[in-house]
This record gives structure tokens, C-alpha cells and sequence, in this order.
């Protein structure tokens, strides 16, 4: 009875730590399907606009430990570090062009989605250390549009997969 | 001699008095020529993109003042309010371009100017109650050049001044 007490609660033990540090083993246990919050208090770290087929406007926000890492130029990002991004419709802004007299002035239009990347080294190891978020109309995006996000952004490794820089 | 003091010191308090509280006469009284210290941590109101003769890009913050009028939808805007301009050139992100394999997208370039709005309805009485910063390279914008913010700003009296919206 002694003997055996021993390696039970050794397995126990070892379980726990291993479903607490078990890496992500594909990259939808990265799809991140909570909205962080308190994000639209974030503070800024750059600003957006994509074309092709986007016609997209964005501000791009962090959370302190984000902003932090940032402004030390430190990457990897640390455990913790979220990014967002808040995507409208890049349109015109009738309103300010009548006052400016010519068609010049761009504003967001409507919110299309909102996107996080949150950093945990060990949760999202198979995506480089990043969970992925996407929400549109406060619901997350379904799986084959999830399974775009890290190969693209893994095309920007050594930048820790961010491809948005600081804005001074 | 102790005659002669009371007048001196009555003066000297009412000339305080009327520093204080004495509107702008006229708009040159309403160039601010100091940045609004910590600035860059204030929360996002919008973002902006113009183009015409500018090619400029903008993230515009609010001071906790700002943002809480703006989420009250609150006008004219308190006292105290300060909304923050940062421009930069618009340009194309060549980085960003080679792993989209096309032109789709700009990030915000070189930073040119910041422009500051400051409402205090008193003393800036001259200019809708709001004063009005520029700079570049840190240093406030030319008298001829300052005197170009109030006569566009006014131009939105029923917006209190301000162009930019909110976005959510």
C-alpha cells in the first residue's frame, strides 16, 4: 500500500503540469474566442489603412504590457501582450470635404471587425506564441477563416509576427 | 511710505484678477505655445487620412475629459478638454506590400506636426472657446499659420468646432 501511494500521486502531479504547460498542439487551440476587455481603452500604437480588396481603416491599440514592449523595442513580445485592431471602412467624409472644398478628407466608416493577437509563449507554441482573434458584429470568426491568420503573420518572424511598427 | 502701499498691492491683485479670468481679446491670445504633457498615453478618439496637398495620416486622442464628453456625446465640450492631432506623412508600407504580394498597404510615415485643441470657453472666448496648438519639430507653429485654425475650425460650430467623430 505504501509502495504503491507514491507514483499515484507522482501521475497526478505530473498531469497537472503537463495540461497547465502543454503547448497548443495545432493552431486552432489558437483561435482566441473571448473579446479582451477593456481594449477600447487601450492606449495607441499605430494607425492603418489597407487597399486591394480591404478598403480597410485601422487603429491599432495595446495593452500595457504591449505598449511597454514597444516603446523598449523588445521582442519578443512578453506573456501577457495583447494587440488590437479596430477596423472600420475606409471612406470619404462628406461632411469635412464640403467644409475643405475638395474630396481630400478620409474617416472611419463603419466597424467592419476587431482583431487580437495575445501572447503566451507556452499556450500558443504551435502559432509562434500567439493566439488569434477575430470578431465581427461581437462574433468570432469561423475556422477556415481563423486558419489564415498565422501563416501570414508568420511571414513576419522577425518582428515576432507583428507587423504593425510604433508610431512615435 | 505705509500710505503709499495699499494702492500698489490693490492693484497688483486686481491686475492678477483680470489676467485670470479677461477673455481673448482677439485669437492670437488663443495659440497655445506649450505641449500638453503626456499626450501619447491619452485613448483613442479617432483616425483621419487626408488627402489634397496633405498626404497625411492622424491618430486623435482625447484627454479623459475629451473622451468622456465625446461617449456623453456631450457639446460643447467641457473645460479642460484637449484633443490631440498626430500626423504623419501617409505613406506605402513596402514591408508590408512584399508579403501581401501587392500595393494595399500605408502606415503612417514620418511624423510631421502635432495640433492640440484646448477648450477653456473663458479665456479662449475670441475662438469658440477653444485654443489652438501647433508643432513641428516641437516648436509652435508661425503666427500666419496659426491664424488659419479658427476660421476653418468655426466653419463645424454645431459640431463645437471639433471635425472629427468618435469611432466606436
Amino acid at each position: 500500500m505504501k509502495q504503491a501511494a507514491p507514483p499515484l500521486v507522482g501521475v497526478a502531479a505530473l498531469s497537472a503540469i503537463v495540461a497547465f504547460a502543454a503547448p497548443a498542439a495545432n493552431q486552432e487551440d489558437a483561435f482566441v474566442t473571448n473579446i479582451p476587455p477593456g481594449y477600447r481603452d487601450w492606449r495607441l500604437i499605430s494607425v492603418a489603412h489597407e487597399e486591394g480588396n480591404l478598403h480597410s481603416f485601422a487603429a491599432v491599440l495595446g495593452n500595457d504590457l504591449a505598449i511597454q514592449a514597444y516603446r523598449e523595442g523588445r521582442i519578443p513580445f512578453p506573456d501577457g501582450a495583447i494587440i488590437a485592431a479596430l477596423h472600420y471602412r475606409h471612406v470619404q467624409s462628406e461632411e469635412n470635404n464640403k467644409v475643405f472644398g475638395q474630396d481630400q478628407s478620409f474617416v472611419p466608416g463603419t466597424p467592419t471587425n476587431i482583431q487580437f493577437m495575445v501572447k503566451d509563449a507556452t499556450k500558443y507554441a504551435a502559432t509562434g506564441g500567439w493566439g488569434f482573434a477575430h470578431f465581427q458584429d461581437g462574433k468570432p470568426g469561423d475556422e477556415a477563416f481563423m486558419k489564415t491568420c498565422f501563416p501570414c503573420h508568420n511571414q513576419v518572424k522577425a518582428r515576432d509576427l507583428v507587423f504593425t511598427r510604433y508610431a512615435p
